[in-house]
């Protein structure tokens, strides 16, 4: 076995064997399978495809990279939700310490944000004094009480895919099915949950921009997950519109307690809640009331003690950025559309995200919008209020909004519905 | 400028833009494009291909990587021969001197092998004392007396190409028509030739297995070579069988003297005089006779003086290998096939040829052919003998000879024509 051959059999559209994919993942993992021969494999992958079963087989493979956690020992059933990414997502900041608040515990093993979309960690990271660094015995203490941890994945855990994530980023090789899905279901199933619900969006703002490639995915994670025995089912979003009123780190934190206080934006609301019954019933929770554990205050409560846990002090002021600007509307009417990949990449240009993985990001940059689509405007009102702490950074961030709105005259306006379709 | 975005063109389907080119080609032999990107790029270009302004472009930032030699400064004119590669393809050694003989200069800088096909250089190298590596002022003196030079490239010469080459190597990016034609371009122009005959093979033996590519091949190279100056034509030759009776190290080289001595196989003479006119009416020596030169010794002392000026003795034994083993006949009639992939596969896996650059070749190792298509033979009868210094690798050759020959009851042989045409 050599790594050529398996390269030119994807190269050729050949179907790869189980023998090759394993080979090649274990090599890759051990370094005697170099990165421009795994990135030309990957860039073979993205052209040419894989059939349910090298998906299948190429996601065990990453599996087996590394260790699994077991979560056995734990009281309460295990549940863990993914989402592929999208502008404003911050769902799993109110959504895990709300379903944990419900009875079930949450592993939430998270990553930082490349690109226009933001990551979970870095919003998190915006609360002064907390850390996304645990140990496993950490981790487990923090699973067991308050139930709900969302914390940076170990090394150990399915480290074939640290390595490809890594490589994929700088070599184009993003935005392919087979190799999406075996990267979130590979880190997912390592993980150990017990039930797992997909969050997978469609949309500009999503990394599958048509609904038949989203809806593709689903599937087939769907089924990925189902055959290691993780009760597994996948919500179809869409994310042509942000997600509430905010993009960037702090502001998404500050959004997130709003939830957990009752309040936030609609749609926030709305797709936390779907969630959560979908996690409360793969862990076999069916009478919890998840939209009582917002109202009452409980859900809170698991928030603040997770943010304590975790070194944060869930009192603290939130950074801002030092400047701010506003973007006016144009003209008068009905917001019938606010692109969210044009938001992601403005909050990105802010300093929200970051291009290269060492970067840092700032806590305060982000854009936070004053009207979402189907909202009456009037010429001149803000519309949009961009936040930096490097204001050099505004022309660039309205450069990439400039086609971002549309103001229709009268009210030709019909909502897209946010969830699309439940697959599982 | 960022190679992301040069790979996601490609991988999109877009034309690369002139910009584009230049940059990525600039930023790779700086170093500042990785090679995992550069093969995800070679990738891309592999399966979504180049344009004929693309490659154009390609080459040129190619050449444009390094030096550019000159020849101005000799008396006679320069020219030139590039083979594809193909199993027994000794034609170098015999060609150059006799071209030189006949009163051009012949800057012959050539590789080494890697796969199933031979490497010039390796071949020589099997002439006790002779070495590859020159200074330029060594290339020069040799070029004006005798006037022919075989040696290894510089290191200045389209250095882009060289860290290309070997990265598809290993990465299954090799047989890429933009790729090769490129990469063969780049290195002639850059070379400084005043004119240049192309060998484009086609056959099982050959990159390109079939003709339709070849041509295309050849066609685009032709182009590329008179776009920058340099008079250039292909000869379109058939690589199905091996070349003459031998394919190895000190095998070819003992063919080749034997060429020089006015014998030697009728199919390796053929090509030789075919090529040695179509450089010598590149150079404008249209009255020189290159089979008088070869009849009455004349190519010969340039061989031995070139040889001699290298620090080779013409007059040594040549290595032999330590063990021999002979392939039978299965069945009489006529011999209607052998297969040249297969011969070439068996030379290399008995140490002709090597893995690996850094591997070291057996110079006595190779498959000697005692018949050829339309020969008959007798069940029993020698077919292949196998030379190796490990016997160990007796049993691989073999296997891959398994399905070489083909031997018909009754005499349906018709023969392929060698050179198959003339394109330019």
């Amino acid at each position: 076995m050599d790594a050529i051959s398996v390269i030119r059999a994807k190269r050729d559209s050949e179907e790869l064997t189980g023998d090759q994919i394993d080979w090649i993942i274990d090599a890759y993992t051990r370094g005697a399978v170099a990165d421009e021969q795994m990135s030309a494999l990957a860039m073979a992958v993205y052209l040419n495809g894989m059939s349910r079963e090298e998906i299948a087989r190429w996601t065990a493979a990453m599996i087996n990279s590394g260790e699994r956690m077991d979560f056995g020992s734990l009281p309460r059933p295990t549940t863990d939700k993914h989402s592929t990414g999208g502008v404003g997502d911050k769902i799993t900041l109110p959504l895990a310490p709300l379903v944990a608040a419900c009875g079930a515990a949450v592993p939430q093993l998270s990553g930082r944000g490349l690109g226009h979309t933001g990551g979970t960690l870095d919003k998190l990271e915006s609360i002064p004094g907390w850390r996304a660094s645990l140990t496993n015995a950490e981790m487990m203490a923090v699973l067991r009480d308050p139930g709900a941890v969302i914390c940076a994945a170990g090394e150990g855990l399915a480290p074939a895919d640290k390595r490809l994530y890594a490589l994929r980023d700088v070599t184009g090789t993003v935005e392919s099915l087979p190799l999406i899905a075996s990267s979130i279901m590979s880190k997912k199933i390592a993980e150990g949950t017990g039930s797992l619900v997909l969050d997978v969006k469609t949309g500009s703002g999503a990394f599958m921009k048509n609904a038949a490639d989203a809806r593709e995915l689903a599937a087939t994670m769907v089924e990925l997950g189902n055959d290691h025995g993780v009760r597994t089912v996948a919500l179809l979003t869409d994310m042509s519109t942000p997600l509430g009123r905010t993009a960037g780190n702090a502001l998404e934190v500050r959004e997130s307690v709003e939830v957990l206080a009752g309040g936030g934006p609609a749609d926030v609301v709305e797709l936390t809640l779907a969630l959560a019954r979908e996690m409360l019933a793969g862990a076999g929770l069916t009478d919890a009331d998840p939209a009582k554990a917002l109202s009452d205050g409980s859900a809170m409560d698991v928030w603040r003690r997770m943010i304590t846990a975790q070194g944060g002090d869930p009192d603290a002021a939130l950074p801002r950025a030092r400047e701010t600007h506003t973007v006016q509307a144009a003209s008068s009417g009905v917001l019938t559309r606010l692109d969210a990949y044009a938001v992601g990449l403005a909050a990105w240009r802010l300093g929200a995200g970051r291009a290269r993985k060492e970067d840092p990001v700032q806590a305060g940059a982000g854009v936070e919008l004053h009207a979402r689509p189907g909202d009456r405007v009037r010429a001149g009102a803000p519309l949009l209020t961009l936040h930096t702490d490097t204001p050099d950074a505004f022309p660039h961030a309205e450069e990439a909004l400039k086609d971002a709105c549309e103001i229709a005259p009268s009210a030709s306006y019909t909502p897209t519905p946010l969830i699309l379709d439940r697959i599982g």
